[in-house]
């Protein structure tokens, strides 16, 4: 593997245009070799990646230590620094990634609909891949390989565009996915890193719908708001999850108790983190004592309406700004409802159409709170936590989408195909 | 049925602002009805309103009498005017319309995609309405039920927006629409018109996101373009089709000829007519006399490049902004290819990847054809004229994307939905 350059080039505006422009078009020069690509060369592809990866560790690692180094001028924090360092153990897991999406069914040319016509016309609607991505996301080099071998397995090009901290990692990671492209027979350029950390560069690229068809932001709401303003092509994107736990009057109480706690704390800062308990009334004083000091011992403040903090001494009052809240963090909202319909009312006013939760026994409540609330991902006694590419049967994701257009929830594979229709006849005319 | 107002509203501007965020608010409120709207009652409404608007037609031609009256004063063209015009047969169309949304399947409910996974969670990815729609368009009145018919069918509340010049015949259409939803229990506001003409309400419309999940907008490229620039919210669009049709080396020349004159000249002014020709070098001398004088015949201007101008004598010479031209009318460039691979490349170059065909006997062309050239319909031996919903199946159409991404191609009831996942199980969480 050949790590050439060692500095992040730094090209003039106008030569930062022509830089722009050139990636964009070779990459749109790539998506269509991409079209006639079989599924064994990318398969083989991700097999070889992963070998040479794990051949490569020692080269991947000085890489990484190199981005290690420049941390501290960067400000990262512990926790970012966590995330950007790469081990042996962390390569093998991406190793693992490689094979995992190898072994993923190729949703390219799979038939999803069609039929013949009364007048002999053959129908068939047909996925194929959308064409050129550019993804725009954060420090960890991981995500440097999961994005380009979803990418490529679902046949589009894709413009790689990560974090200043974590660049020579995922130069280093791109040169060598490149490199075994070139062997296996992967057009040239359908992976490809924007090299320069301008950020004049995304703005450039954004307004290159004519070469780029997707845009997938992967970072912080500023981040994604910014893309989503510049942005000239659509935008796969991901605000904020807001979810709830509904607790019904007919749930098992052992269960609704380590949902919540499960949906609360297994993970905080997560989007599909619980920040609001909504309790039936008829529950509530049962439920919430023994609820309330559970997630206070794990660190959990609690913020109430006026029946919840009877029942919980530990809670402050909730303000009208917490219903909307996603904390990300050790704060659950409370609030106890009358109804299953005022449960679902709440959650359609404040909530962020992510994944919200009922636990239940009664079916007919299962059923009606499935349909009225509109998320992608309605969970019926389970906790919000499964809204999730790997635990929903993707196989591997690329973000989460909150919008409702095109894709929802998480987006794997499938969701960054689109389809045409092909049509067969011999000779048909229309009358 | 009652049709109370004769004018439109003209509110001032504070009011028009009121006013477009109740409608929209409204909106919201039904789409969140209809989630649990029966298929029997929607195919009630529809059976409903087809019996009432042929009991009602006397009432619905008065109405459009009115706007015939207007008619002179708009500056409207013959061509305009008839558009316009119902008649007691167009009105039998439209109530044919609405029993053949009836007896479509209702995508509402399909279970698209699921797994058990090895915990034993259940995961189901369920098709859903996607909520509000608002649905933009020029004079022709049927237009108006065929949108409200798709989108109620597909359980979507709409806002309808259409032309002035249909103001009263569309006004009248939703009264009884409306009046038959109030008989069968559809949730009031489901169906709405935006009884307006200040142009400035669309402007104020395509702000509010938070009520209104998709715009359609329906009509002349500049209409298309004002309100992808304005609006905060996906757009449903179709811009120009510059379609091609290529004839092959291996092509049936008399099989040629009639796809590329039913192509080009079965009617002129569409988005699926032909606009360029290409023509295999092997077969040109054979096919393009006789093909030209045929297309001159039936008024077709030729413009070919320094091949086919040899071959063609009433040609005139191409200029480059004619490959990409979308004439919309009696025009057809032509250009002799040295190959499959040059058609291909041509077409990428100057095509919108809206409708392209190949006519050829050879099936490794034809697969080649089919998968390189990146258009939302690929015809094979047949007119581009078929990439229209109801020859393809869809059975009725809000309108023809020429995007990739959510829906590609006509937009018929499917389209008109998104997903979300239903998850099961019985206390699951996350380790």
């Amino acid at each position: 593997m050949a790590i050439a350059r060692t500095q992040p080039d730094s090209p003039n505006t106008s030569d930062l245009a022509s830089y722009c422009r050139r990636i964009a078009e070779s990459a749109r020069h790539a998506s269509s070799q991409l079209l006639e690509l079989s599924t064994a060369v990318k398969n083989a592809w991700l097999e070889l990646s992963a070998e040479r990866l794990k051949d490569s560790a020692q080269e991947i690692l000085s890489c990484n230590a190199r981005d290690l180094e420049q941390a501290p001028q960067y400000g990262l924090s512990d926790a970012a620094i966590d995330r950007l360092r790469l081990t042996p153990s962390r390569i093998d897991q991406i190793c693992q990634t490689l094979r995992q999406v190898a072994g993923l069914p190729d949703p390219v040319g799979e038939i999803i609909g069609g039929s013949t016509r009364p007048n002999g016309l053959q129908i068939q609607k047909v996925r194929v891949p959308i064409g050129v991505l550019l993804f725009i996301y954060e420090s960890r080099p991981n995500v440097t390989i999961d994005a380009a071998a979803i990418a490529i397995k679902s046949g589009n090009a894709i413009l790689l565009r990560g974090g200043k901290e974590a660049f020579h990692s995922s130069r280093g990671l791109v040169e060598l996915l490149r490199e075994t492209g070139r062997e296996v027979g992967l057009p040239e350029d359908a992976i490809q890193m924007v090299e320069t950390l301008d950020r004049e560069a995304v703005g450039l690229l954004l307004h290159m719908s004519d070469c780029i068809d997707l845009v997938i932001p992967r970072g912080g709401e500023s981040l994604v708001r910014r893309v989503v303003a510049e942005a000239k092509m659509p935008v796969l994107k991901h605000y904020d999850g807001n979810c709830h736990v509904y607790i019904d009057s007919h749930a098992d109480l052992n269960m609704a108790e380590r949902i919540v706690i499960n949906s609360k704390t297994q993970r905080m800062g997560v989007c599909n983190a619980a920040e609001s308990l909504l309790v039936h009334a008829d529950v509530a004083s049962r439920l919430l004592p023994a609820l309330g000091s559970a997630l206070q011992q794990r660190g959990v403040e609690l913020r109430g309406d006026a029946k919840s903090c009877e029942l919980l001494p530990m809670a402050k009052p909730a303000s009208d700004s917490d219903w909307g809240a996603e904390y990300l963090g050790p704060i659950l909202s409370v609030r106890v409802v009358a109804s299953l319909e005022e449960a679902i009312e709440h959650i359609q006013r404040y909530g962020s159409h992510h994944t919200d939760a009922i636990v239940t026994n009664d079916l007919a409540n299962a059923r009606r709170f499935a349909q009225r609330v509109d998320s992608a991902a309605v969970m019926i006694n389970a906790s919000t936590r499964f809204n999730d590419g790997g635990e929903l049967g993707l196989g591997a994701e690329i973000g989460i989408s909150t919008d409702k257009l095109h894709a929802r929830g998480p987006c794997g594979l499938q969701e960054l195909t689109t389809y045409k229709y092909i049509v067969t006849g011999d000779g048909h005319v229309r009358e």
